[in-house]
């Protein structure tokens, strides 16, 4: 990661502290039985606390902050929204899907633990999801819990991330066009990414209609996500990735890098990444580290 | 199913009115979408609108029924834990799991639409069923919408329903006594099934205390409705039950029927049935849709 200055430093500290927030949550919140579900809260815990970049919980409290919501609350909605992203990655590393062995540079969960107990590690940590934002812990007012459901749910079903994993399987076999493509990464990584800021608003009881510019941000770093996902896996390391990479070219796959090329694809991320700062223009120092996280989404190496 | 009288013409209504009426709210709820997504949700409609009981859906409205809720509300939530269900048994169908072809006489989704479309369609219901919760036609109090979600979390998570399964796939090779086959058991298919009736008594704005003989109704049905598939599995026909029989004692699977042999397995199931329907005493006839539902699930042969 290349940080420096004044900003960066404030990206740095905040990656640092969601990242042990969120373990520790994790951790507190997932007891090892003493019993034959040991194996699979083991698993669930593998998974969880394997060192993942914990971007969308950071989007979620760096949302939440700049409306002023309780750190500890925030850090609480921001595990659910985690656990979702971990018990997808799960499944998505699945033999029948991705087939991948490789993931945070340790063995995938179905490797260490089986194949059927990662179906069920991932399945635990959806129902997790929403038993969490379930609890008071993430607010006092059933209101905002609930509107974090909603989201939440929204955001992960077939309106939204498994909508776009499902699409993806069809790119295997199908010419997509850019708009489709487009459509298929809004799904599969934006949706989730946009649910991380819309909870933050809901948090910070923004009223819907001033998270206009929100919602603007969160789909711009969305697609420059992706984009920047597809140049790694493109151009990168598998052992700075901590994953397999090339696998999108291998497996043939419409990516915005084999419908654009990979200087168009970086320019375009770029700019997207310019008008996702643009639409905080009307925010101050409070939004320093949405600005922040928006650069780091497309100079990252992993 | 062997049904006669007054009571049980009661049962045979009730079961064919939710089974209308989940079908009803899972068409207009996953309309086909006319994009790559085609699949996935061609998946989930096969799966969710295949013909099952309905006994969750079914033992939620006839609790909520009982405290005067309103029937759509009560179906709604209904739908949210059949949803849960059915995304169980898609999983649970899993080449890497039970690997069974066969399902309410059909063949599974993995086996109609294939393996990593199974998995996703399952995740995808699992979403389904928290973002219904989440709206408002189960509920205006956004209180008794987030109890639900919270119930319905545990009860599908890791100290429920996929922490039973996993203890179904240890207990493929270890040695469970009794007390942990009960367990099992309790978590695996009773959790479901106590949240079940839990969801119907939230929505009744019944409050904790006053849940106690319904949960005691609850957790006996819950246990005599596992014997009962043990003795399916045991001695029943394929074709009657629309799926494999014999597959436990094929797995070396312990279970209540190795463990008490299929005579007293039966006994325990009908002394659980009248424990069940004892917990009801100081209802009235308002109770009689419960009390039928229980006997029902011993006498079923599917």
């Amino acid at each position: 990661m290349a940080v420096s200055g004044v900003v960066d430093d404030l990206l740095a500290d905040a990656m640092e502290r969601i990242a042990r927030d969120i373990d520790t949550d994790f951790d507190s919140l997932l007891p090892v039985p003493d019993e034959p579900r040991l194996k699979l809260v083991e698993a669930m815990r593998y998974a969880a606390m394997a060192g993942g970049k914990r971007i969308r919980p950071l989007l979620l409290t760096a949302t939440a902050e700049m409306y002023g919501v309780d750190r500890d609350a925030a850090v609480r909605a921001g595990l659910a929204i985690e656990a979702i992203h971990v018990y997808s990655l799960i499944h998505d590393d699945l033999p029948c899907m991705d087939d991948d062995g490789l993931r945070h540079g340790k063995p995938t969960v179905h490797v260490a633990y089986g194949e059927a107990t990662a179906v069920l590690a991932g399945d635990a940590l959806h129902a997790f999801a929403f038993e969490v934002l379930g609890e008071p812990a993430v607010s006092a007012d059933p209101f905002v819990r609930i509107e974090l459901v909603r989201t939440l749910g929204h955001a992960s079903g077939f309106n939204g991330m498994a909508g776009g994993q499902m699409m993806d399987l069809v790119a295997e076999t199908s010419e997509f066009d850019l708009p489709t493509i487009t459509r298929l990464q809004q799904l599969k990584t934006g949706a989730l990414l946009a649910g991380a800021v819309e909870m933050g608003a809901i948090l910070g009881h923004v009223p819907v209609e001033g998270r206009t510019h929100l919602r603007g941000y969160a789909r711009d770093i969305g697609l420059a996500f992706q984009i920047t996902d597809d140049l790694i896996d493109h151009e990168g390391n598998a052992e700075v990735a901590g994953k397999a990479v090339g696998k999108d070219a291998r497996a043939g796959k419409q990516t915005f890098l084999t419908l654009l090329g990979p200087d168009r694809a970086r320019a375009q991320a770029r700019m997207l990444v310019e008008q996702a700062t643009a639409h905080l223009a009307d925010h101050g120092k409070e939004a320093d580290l949405l600005r922040a996280l928006a650069r780091y989404i497309i100079e990252r190496d992993h």
